[in-house]
């Protein structure tokens, strides 16, 4: 329980709040309809992804950005976290997504607001194939993301906050046919809690955490393994010993040392 | 008033006046309407976004390329340059953002000016609304500037200018359809002068400036704090301590010395 | 025959597979059509594009991310790997396609399948067109993945996914009224199984082949010659000698070395 | 005249020729109308930048990829390659746009090819303004180049071949209702021979050349300085003295002697 004893830990959990609160509330509102006619789904996309680009680059060395409680929980089977910090993660995700969606309801026209951009399924497709389709976007998402934040390569990787935000970009030009794209169960959690519509809602919490937890074992086990004991992956989920990491792509530390430093 | 006797202060002011005069040229050229049908909301949102970000690749190590009143309105909160500086960075702004835009008026046929791309509320959305949805719009693009130019952070941040770019982009992709994305008052005022019409033009200077302003607070002493004591605070805002980044995400010094030293 | 008893030989021939069945399901996928009305051609560029940069982000530095026999023969003919890595590239890759391809079949409703996104000749476009068409739109991926890829360079390149994803979208933005763009053997091939439609299929393996080979070929001996011996690169393709890149943009060996040195 | 002895320069020049064949065959294929209706200007605009990302991305470390006289004449004002050099590059570039366009027209449907992209003046804008919209496009982009090329930036800059290649994209999204945004007279002087229309072809060069020598002032002089005698310009752009950077983003060198030194 030292974490709660550390500021950086309430840091982290105050910008996963405030940064799922904004992603819930950009993506959402970008994904309304102001006019008839067909949604622009490469519009609504660029925006989802844009809007995580830009949480990642501001909050990333602060609590990783992870503003999705599947991301959390693929950081969690990685061992990269402990339980206590992923349990007030996903708890911060899921109410900071809400209060996005309850000031996107106050600031909008009631002619414009719908269904606050609910995820729902095509009348074409089942939920079993509905939550296939949910396990791979999360899939591609979550390798994509522990490839970037991995600390282990050096290569000419770019900006951190773009390739994940043009992963979630990826899934969303994919799967907004089928489900809407989900692929963060605080996104589809929080507009079905202020329209009290939660038909099919549990596809949109099983197809990503599968997902995740999926990408989290093949990459960490499969394609590019981390040696790290039973003993050393229990006692960061415990809590006893920190990890390096944090499921953040930046340890930075605390920055007010940083600046002592500098003096 | 040691700045005004630096020449690299007057190519800041320069450089902040010449870039804002490119911002609204470009910004309000993309979104005037040549043909009937509804506004490519996508399209003006990159446009203003890659203005941006090729204004900071061009002169950001030269002025930090604000091109916005509420952004150095942040950067004077973070007290990270002097008043002095401050405000001719203002003036210099709307200067520039009055001269872009008469430029684009005299280039443009008369019958597609229109209203020159003005900022103007959606009918259904009350001015309370409209200012709620500027101070988001702007809050998330000062976090993501400050985050971005922070001088401690040293991890796979990518390109200053695109992130801080495709953040602006993200706003307009939300804001269009509410307030027509201000998030900046010199490009709101350049129109409104124009056109000589201000209705509801104080929502585009209160929105953007609050948000900024809690945007600088939220990273600086809340997120990512810094520890600067109110004196240091005070003789940096006053200009007789100079700032270590004067607002910019790159300190470069006297490009003639540097070139000085590799001779 | 040394490699087949490296443990990164196996993940690098997995992660082909993986990575091109990803590539296809999300490629195809984003082609289909929901509703009538002209196929968004920006949309579908991107979202190849995009595609691609996440799996060289995710797999990059694992198999180097070719997911394409075009671009497995183009390393091959510049000696940068074996000829037995090739040809298990190649296999994975074809495997991978067609599991893509079935996977979305199975996940679409009947009534959007369509030809499952087969790459087809516009009517007004003969064969030898459509091939050069082919050959220019690989010779300028090969071109940029091989600049992107060199490890000679030391500029400010950015994100080795981005450059390489948006050049295949480049390539897509110019080819999709032409070809339906190829420019990758196996993305075409996949569709054309599911549908058993090999209507000028030839076209779209010789000319993405062709394109490769003198892609590699004008960058390794003419733009930026490399100086190996014929010796020399015989031992690499017979696998005698290991090359130091595999056509991978990053080497970082085995993983868990890396781990136990950072012990 | 020793530059014509190097390897390094032949291989620069046919580097020009080449790029400058595949800009003005993506770029003019891109814009080509396989379909009534309106024009997608920001699918267009992208084709042209990406199509620039790509070839600095492939070969800006051989030549500099200006792949435009416009941008070749801002290097030689700011003396930064030998006259020589320069005229040879105008040549390669001007040979390349036309040997692209002529690929372009042989590869495309008689239907198709229109005026093959030839620019235009929008009815209700004279040349006058034609020039100054010209002017004000090439000015942004040549800023953007000069500031991105600079050696003696340290920041975060990212992608140099995406920075420059937004930059274009900003200058299409703006300009294409104005003029077509030529931003390149072998781009606008390539579909002009092969259609034998040249009415106010003259604005296309006009207008880029004044802009890029301005933005080069502008850029050299005033924004950042670089302390370089009369005799010293002189002597590069007589070629008696070599330049540092040859109007190129990174210096290489002789790729063979770097594969040398590797031995």
């Amino acid at each position: 329980m030292w974490e709660l004893r550390s500021a950086s830990f309430w840091r982290a959990i105050f910008a996963e709040f405030f940064a799922t609160l904004f992603y819930v509330f950009f993506g959402l509102g970008a994904s309304l309809r102001w006019a008839p006619g067909p949604l622009h789904v490469l519009q609504v996309a660029l925006a989802f992804g844009l809007a995580l680009a830009t949480l990642v680059q501001a909050v990333g060395h602060i609590s990783g950005a992870h503003v999705n409680p599947a991301v959390t929980f693929a950081f969690l089977v990685g061992s990269q976290m402990s339980l206590l910090r992923a349990i007030c993660y996903v708890v911060a995700q899921l109410l900071g997504a809400v209060a996005g969606a309850a000031v996107l309801y106050s600031v909008t026209p009631p002619a414009v607001r719908g269904n606050l951009a609910l995820n729902t399924l095509h009348p074409g497709v089942s939920v079993g194939q509905a939550t296939i389709v949910e396990i791979f976007l999360t899939l591609q998402f979550v390798l994509c993301i522990f490839a970037t934040y991995d600390e282990r390569r050096n290569g000419r990787l770019g900006s951190v906050a773009l390739a994940v935000g043009f992963s979630l970009t990826l899934g969303h030009l994919f799967g907004m046919y089928y489900t809407g794209a989900g692929m963060n169960p605080a996104r589809s959690f929080a507009p079905a809690i202020l329209t009290r519509n939660f038909t099919n809602h549990w596809v949109y919490w099983v197809g990503p955490v599968i997902g995740a937890g999926l990408g989290s074992l093949l990459y960490d086990f499969l394609l590019f393994p981390r040696l790290k004991s039973v003993s050393e992956r229990l006692s960061i989920l415990k809590g006893t010993r920190p990890s390096e990491s944090n499921g953040q792509p930046e340890v930075t530390g605390e920055p007010v040392e940083l600046k002592t430093q500098a003096l």
